[in-house]
């Protein structure tokens, strides 16, 4: 079991924001974690919590955070944190990111900025917590002790890469990925969309998140050398990955409709698909990760499922939910995978991942 | 030009429906096509129409229809029409439709229950008119002096036929086509799709629906044997075809994310695609039927276009909107396309139809 | 405290609808309350719960309900239970809680068939249980030994009926309510209001519902004739309440804007109805019903609180939120109400009343 | 009739805008008004109006406007516009439409800037065009020529204003009026309402909203005195007016449920107060100015109406809807009206005022 012996002290860049929101819900109630700093912009700085958030969430604020001073994101303000979870919007996060790892902290970001970098692993917790592997790589190669920085991926790449995962894992590689998303407005953070354009609409466009899928699914889905230094994007088995991103007006849950083909011929039916699914158990829910779902990947038998409204919410979010799985007239299978974007598509995944390395000594 | 010298008399069956009520809209204030008789079940039979209906459009129930008594659905209720518009529902228009034919009125039906019959066209007005062609030996058959019905097709195949049938006219057989559609409520009839499934939500599955546009495709894009009795169902050059329909929380207008792949090779690039769609002008408009666009495909250019609710009611809702013209990583072009689904997606292509009839003399 | 020792057996009416399912979740992780018995309509008789039902709770369905066999609301159906929660439809409601009083159930009634019996209480658990006292003569009237019914009171007269005897009980009677009421569509129960009435748009009407509260607001905030035996119905304090109802398209959560005066001249503040309103605690909370939230009335204090999807969910939709509270320029105090429909404004209600039956003896 | 011999040339001030937008589309098909000047922000300035604008109208831009260059909105930069139309935000409407008055612009605002100045007059087309005879004191005392500004009403209080109006013209005096309403998302602009606050959501307040109704009602019911230099304020009959903002997930059409009470005792009954609605015809649809509707007030006898989606397009938005008018159980009348809060909300409230003053000679 991974509950270790000691708390662990986390602090939060960009408290304030929808990100920022989760993970102070999260991480409230956490069995080890324990929040000591709240970070956000200098607009913000100085204000308690409570007068300096505009709370969006379901739920009240949670007691312990509401009277906390919050501070800036300069580099000294984040107290003795061991870990810092990053919830700031890109055109920040890349400078304060990088400030925070070179004072050595370790930094799990929700942000884009640092994806690409060939030193950072693009992790979701239940795919690919191996790519850890290249901490020590990173931290020596930048002359650190502690400090290091680690992401997790677009909240549209998390919810179809798990599945795709268990299915690489059980069959072997992938050749093909179509997807058509239909994502949910929160993606967009506050205030984000405007009511105006998506009430009584659809908008077929998201800026650069097809580019997002199409890359992050190779270093997320291939391997990490045996040197541990360096990934190598899926290049053995390369895969072509098409998607197509639409906003839709719902407020949590991303809907992606998929269709997939296999290297290997004959490809396995429906059922083999669906059997290798519900049988699929990451490593962090082997680890008895405290935010690890029970099931990583829910198949559904119902015709109409999963949907939004009604299966976002299920397992804490946590987990993905896998419905309709038949046979594709085109490519071998289609799918449909929901996933609770600002839950394992954001801030789950970043604890989650935080969790895994507590587990495993790497903070 | 395609104006008839006379007026031509009109009846419409399944009057008080959703249907309904958009061929009352669409046929009160045509040039030459005038309302005689509004048919419809038992329970409304007697009454004036504006008793009968449960009305729904967002315009006034067009006042010289007001007073007018419903009759049933009884063959001999039609009184003098020549030409009966159906939007019934299936579950009854089988036998509706057929008694009609019999009883020697031209049908334009917009339900599905005829749209697999080998001897009935199924017709997308701005496509395949030149599928009238069958009709005689329809009437031959079934030894019908003037009674004959065709069929419109399902909404959510409408919308991508239209373009698709340009790309091929410029630039031969498509191969593959896979589409996943986000469609509108209203698509569903009323009361339809309850709010508690919707607001909030996608639901990824419509019954029957990716059915029909797989195997309508092939119909509406195939040709007719030479001796005008047989289609071809575009066996010439089989096309692969794989779809998957989602439901919205959109009131009108069904937007499809497209990709295909011709036989051709190389394909056309994006900007030969873009091309050819604004180029396309069909038999229909060369005619000029009044219910014709002035242009059949409108093409975006802006990145985040076409979308519902600001295009759908562009041209009377009686073009198709694409955008986002783009290659495919998979095949070899991408695009998002619109149509309104109760217009172009149905009474406006019955009606479009008929003025096609009319103009070249077959009714 | 109000723990009883024992188990209290529990059966429910209707338990496909949506009220139904609402009591099963609310029931299955319930302290004391087991399940022995689901019951509806023949239709589903005979098929596991599972079949029989179609889920639309935002969890998935309790695993102890899953298998077990849906009978039909035939009175020798409902076992050994004591207790039976019906949330059926009004057009069955009637003889089938009739019948299960004549078999000597204790009736929990979710439907609005006796709510103007004058043998039957009303009651808002957080409000007046003290009309169980009418029970007695209830059964002695009817010659029954443990038989009755009970019911609680319509959705949207629940939200504001606490507040409102939370202020009659600290600054004496009102002489006028004036609600207009924003109601959410989960009120109107599966399939209930068709999307195509209410996205993008609201309905300025929901039959009944203007009457229900009208009236239902003098019968629960009136009192109990001194040897138990009538309802006085606010009579010497005679009060005008007029109601204005709107659906509009929110899944769950009735939020009200609502006026009042006091007979008390001059009137309390703001302030002091804010502080009345907080300090209120209604014997259901003393007594320690499991159900009861910690708090009844929750005030709020930003300028644009409560809002339905922010703050249904607090305190798991048992109490009811306030803000806004104002002075009003035409009668004395303006104010805003939320209360969760399906949760405190109907099943959490009836299991209330039941937790406040079973710690008073009353079953 | 009201048509001028001469064409007029107008300018827009604020083009941009989402009510700029909006009056560029009613101006583009005017009878007699010519659009000379497209007047925005210096971000705007230099392009072309189909560069500078994010056009969120649900039909294309008016291709006149297409490749006009969008110019400051400097004094100097509006040519020989005779009239200048302001759809400008109220952080600059002050100032630059006081530079426009100064340069002998007729400034015709959409702004609430000057709504409360004493020599302005708030014109409510269908209502109190006679204020405008305090125009000459306005120029008067400012030294002017030409120059002058007239505003129109907030959107929320235009709605009720004119049935309230048609009822003080036929039954005397209003003593007390209440309303909430229900306010649709464009009300507040373009980004306006983030789509994180109103999906599945209602907000219950409206920034300076309720202060707004509550003032402007007074001065726009009220008269002028004798020597055409003050507005009386309804002061000779005070009214009591209080008002409940809110805003619901509609995208056009605010609905708004009343109560009223009449100084005359007894008060008239519904349907005499329908009567009067319905008979009531203002001077603007008297003089014949092209953008007035033909009934100024439609009253519904179906239950369920007006309903935003529905009836908001009625005439063109130029009208007021009205429905469910019965008695009041507190005030004397209920009753629910609806109006398009773009259009006789707000922009063709500006163009009729123009037109009537086009008529009167004033311009």
């Amino acid at each position: 079991m991974s509950q270790p012996a000691r708390e662990v002290k986390v602090a939060i860049a960009g408290a304030t924001g929808t990100v920022g929101q989760r993970f102070i819900c999260l991480l409230a109630s956490h069995p080890y974690f324990r929040i000591v700093s709240l970070n956000a912009s200098p607009r913000s700085a100085g204000k308690s919590y409570r007068e300096a958030v505009k709370w969006k969430q379901p739920v009240p604020i949670p007691k312990q955070v509401l009277d906390m001073t919050v501070k800036t994101c300069e580099v000294d303000q984040f107290g003795d944190a061991e870990i810092v979870f990053s919830g700031l919007d890109s055109d920040v996060a890349g400078d304060v990111e990088e400030g925070l790892r070179k004072a050595e902290y370790a930094v799990f970001s929700n942000a884009g900025n640092f994806r690409r970098d060939p030193l950072v692993p693009l992790v979701v917790p239940l795919v690919n917590p191996s790519h850890f592997g290249i901490i020590p790589h990173q931290k020596e190669t930048l002359g650190l002790n502690k400090g290091f920085i680690i992401t997790n991926a677009n909240c549209s790449t998390t919810g179809i890469v798990i599945p795709l995962h268990a299915l690489e894992k059980a069959f072997g590689p992938l050749e093909t990925v179509m997807v058509t998303t239909m994502q949910a407005i929160s993606g967009a953070g506050y205030p984000g969309v405007s009511s105006l354009d998506i009430l009584d609409n659809v908008v077929p466009y998201i800026a650069k998140e097809e580019e997002k899928i199409e890359w992050e699914l190779g270093k997320i889905l291939g391997g990490l050398s045996d040197d541990l230094k360096e990934f190598d994007y899926h290049s053995k088995h390369p895969m072509k990955v098409s998607a197509a991103c639409n906003r839709v007006p719902v407020v949590d849950g991303h809907l992606e409709c998929m269709s997939i083909r296999f290297a290997r011929r004959p490809p396995p039916s429906p059922q083999q698909v669906k059997d290798a699914l519900r049988a699929y158990y990451s490593e962090a829910q082997k680890l008895g990760c405290p935010s690890a779902p029970e099931q990583a990947v829910y198949v559904h038998e119902e015709a109409d499922r999963p949907q939004p409204r009604l299966d976002r919410h299920f397992q804490n979010g946590a987990g993905v939910n896998v419905g309709r799985v038949r046979e594709c007239k085109v490519l071998d299978i289609r799918m449909v995978v929901l996933s609770h974007n600002t839950n394992i598509g954001a801030a789950t995944s970043s604890v989650m991942n935080a969790e895994y390395a507590v587990a495993k000594g790497i903070v």
